[in-house]
């Protein structure tokens, strides 16, 4: 019924082949400074709990690289991390449920694969999805204070919806851009932008093929300032084309977005 | 778009009716010990949370009585307190949002009404609904740790069904008790038993007159043995027939548990 019941496997290092490992992972990221380790920081993030559990059952030091960073906050339901096995006897299926007994509840290793030598899960990648997820109703819920933004005031998603087209393509994104982290190039493309709701929750999923510094958040921030009425659909292209951060909606905040999916 | 945006209201005690206030409210049970005060201990519990915003609110202490107490960790939909105002100038309508511009984000005032002067939360209650969730997958999900209880291994839903028909009517209910909290009598009704599935959540919905100590947990537990394989439907009645807590199931965890709906 609890995690210390999932079978235990001995692990240990010397008798199996060298592989690269594709492992997707769950997490609830409330708890964590972010995806990205933090060298020296103390700050407890998701990369740091995956190599603490990766060393606990390799007996050595296991680096991993994620597909994408995720902010303090932001969650994920299958972001994707490579790293290479030493020769270890774990067979690959048995990776994930090995994992998840040694690391803390709110992640969890959802499936490991065998992978080509030359995979990178960053560089790889084709195509990340995001979901933003609003409760959009008066009174918030404590049961989703932790996974959605809660929005008190009546949103028009028609309005949203037609503010979202004009996303959709390949845009300077430097509007939707947070500072903090330089880029060569804010061009990016974004393949769909779809909002949908069910029942008091409204969902905006963006698929593309990179995105900047809480590029998500501020788009989610933007259209929620339009479903509002304090923007108007068509302002979006003019907030487009000043490539100036100051003209786009608020940031969005965190505990809203997961990482969705990461496809190859 | 955050909980400090709700408008602030002026509520100062000396102009308004007294009046008696049925209160409902929602929680994730997670962060505390319990709906009930447990004085002296400083151990942080549901019903001081309200106490403390209420007071706040009042400018005098406030206390509440709740219709059911609720162990640590277990979730409420919709529980109900009462209590008696002061001569507020704030309208009763108002009470909830005020409430909750002084309540941590777990704990949500969903609704207040006056009632009569003699309407008591605990006794005038004629029937209490609980829900008992699992998360019924090999893998556990981040995001349903701390509203369901992961269970692994598959269960056979027709077979609780089978059994929880035994559960149904007016039993004394001894083996489903938990020690520590002695009663006179542990004959309760039991109204109804459903066995719902949506998805990988299996729901077991318990509606009742009244539960003993940890009656639902021991209930749960028992269907979940029963559901395993582990019990069969048929050992249902010798249970209940033995008036003795270690025939039935393991207590399964707070975190599956919640208060769904109090009926008056």
């Amino acid at each position: 019924m609890k995690r210390g019941t999932i079978p235990f496997f001995l692990c240990y290092p010397g008798s199996g082949p060298v592989r690269k490992i594709k492992l997707t992972v769950a997490y609830e990221g409330t708890a964590y400074c972010g995806f990205q380790k933090q060298s020296g920081s103390g700050l407890p993030t998701i990369q740091d709990a995956l190599e603490t559990a990766l060393s606990n059952l390799a007996k050595a030091e296991v680096p991993v690289t994620g597909a994408g960073r995720t902010d303090a906050g932001v969650h994920a339901l299958a972001q994707v991390v490579h790293f290479t096995t030493g020769e270890w006897a774990i067979p690959t299926d048995k990776i994930a449920p090995a994992l998840n007994s040694r690391l803390p509840d709110d992640i969890v290793a959802v499936g490991a694969e065998e992978v080509a030598p030359d995979f990178h899960a960053r560089y790889n990648a084709v195509a990340k999805t995001y979901v933003y997820s609003i409760y959009n109703r008066k009174t918030p819920s404590p049961f989703r204070r932790l996974y959605t933004c809660h929005v008190p005031w009546p949103l028009d998603t028609e309005a949203m919806r037609q503010a979202a087209k004009y996303l959709v393509g390949q845009h300077d994104f430097s509007s939707f851009q947070a500072s903090g982290r330089p880029v060569k190039s804010a061009i990016r493309t974004i393949f769909g932008v779809d909002i949908g709701t069910d029942g008091s929750l409204i969902r905006i999923t963006v698929r593309g093929n990179g995105f900047l510094y809480q590029m998500v958040r501020i788009i989610s921030g933007t259209l929620i300032e339009v479903g509002r009425g304090k923007l108007s659909p068509d302002d979006l292209p003019n907030i487009i084309e000043a490539k100036n951060r100051t003209r786009a909606g608020e940031t969005a905040p965190p505990q809203g977005l997961r990482l969705e999916k990461v496809e190859y």
